[in-house]
């Protein structure tokens, strides 16, 4: 099966890592979302890695595709193919895909949901030649683990983006944040979130949470998340 | 100087992970804050390392002292001691201590405050007998050093106790994420977290923002988190 011809429709971070990770594997080929010019009708499987708005119309423009059609989204559940195709699923990876920057695709957690039980093996196939972490999964807990990753990813890198900015206003740079940030995402690995909580939210100490919304009184909106985060985090630890 | 006498006022996490650190190379005595009856009146240095509503109190019980005093706190003024004391210092280690975890002191930043040039070199010598990395620091800047860090570790992990709230409802565990939140962390000490930013908001993919905010109805405080963030990463990349 290793000749497998697989189109990867999408120009975007996901796109360029699935590429990568699979390239040397199979014959990959890399098609323009917006002009899908270059595909090729007599491949074996087509995914397609583009913004959710945008998998329903590209799966239109394919019915005629007769190989099994996935997408890569976290949250658009399967059923959008089935109007249009036979065999179609779902090959989440797990994972903030940024261009330039490598990655161990070895430990990525790879999601699979198919139409049937031979799709299922042959999208496992393909997730097995860069994961070791592959699992089943149907769309409602896909959904689930894709909003808990926006939590535990993308608001996190901008909570970092919020602690940067306040650094660089007043000429620090955020490498002196490294050892605690590691220690932070180090404790996880041990310590259940909810225990490894500290700071002063935790403490219920309220000279301190106000003398730093004072300090933020020029950042009206990190100003409001730094308000909504210690109120929530004192809810849950003090009422 | 290896038989400095210290006090160390506190029964905290900083309180015993200083005792920890500091304990092979100094004569350290840890006193109970509520009673302080077995503090050593003879001693060179007393480090208060308490909740910031406290430290005014207990210093002021402590005016007769004539060695160097210093509190840990990230936000509490060098000045609290100004009134009753004539050397005095903040002793600033900015990390997330938990009791239980151990930790390489030797990468843990100190910031360093002084009445006076010897006092600095004092609270210097002793965090060098730890620490590879000191800093001299003023009340402000210290102050917002203690801010950034309440975005990137408590704020942080607060986001990972929702994450594992929301995997943990659905019969999942949280070690599925940690391959995506170690990259999170990686990412930074190679690229700006404004570059490294990824996900719906950072796409403006209202689509599965609004099934995100749905998904979490039955969670009303994590909906407003989810909604306050996502708000503030449009706006910082598409307005």
């Amino acid at each position: 099966m290793n000749n497998l011809k697989i189109e990867i429709i999408g120009r975007g971070n996901v796109a360029t890592h699935l590429n990568k990770a699979l390239c040397d594997t199979f014959d990959i080929n890399l098609v323009n979302p917006r002009t899908l010019e270059n595909f090729r009708a007599n491949s074996d499987i087509c995914l397609i890695s583009v913004s959710d708005n945008a998998i329903e119309n590209i799966a239109n423009q394919l019915s005629f595709f007769k190989g099994v059609i996935a997408h890569t989204s976290g949250s658009t559940p399967m059923t959008v193919f089935a109007k249009n195709f036979e065999k179609y699923g779902v090959f989440y990876p797990l994972q903030t895909f940024s261009k330039d920057i490598l990655i161990d695709y070895s430990k990525i957690p790879v999601f699979i949901e198919a139409s049937d039980n031979d799709t299922i093996d042959l999208l496992k196939f393909v997730a097995s030649k860069f994961s070791t972490h592959i699992y089943d999964t149907d769309s409602n807990i896909r959904k689930q683990l894709h909003l808990a990753s926006v939590f535990a990813c993308n608001y996190v890198n901008h909570l970092y983006f919020i602690a940067n900015k306040i650094l660089q206003d007043n000429s620090l740079d955020i490498n002196v944040l490294i050892p605690l940030i590691e220690e932070t995402t180090r404790k996880i690995k041990t310590t259940s979130p909810e225990d490894a909580q500290t700071g002063p939210a935790r403490r219920n100490d309220t000279k301190t949470i106000n003398s730093h919304l004072d300090a933020l009184s020029k950042y009206t909106d990190f100003k409001e998340i730094y308000d909504v985060m210690a109120n929530n985090i004192i809810k849950t630890y003090h009422k």
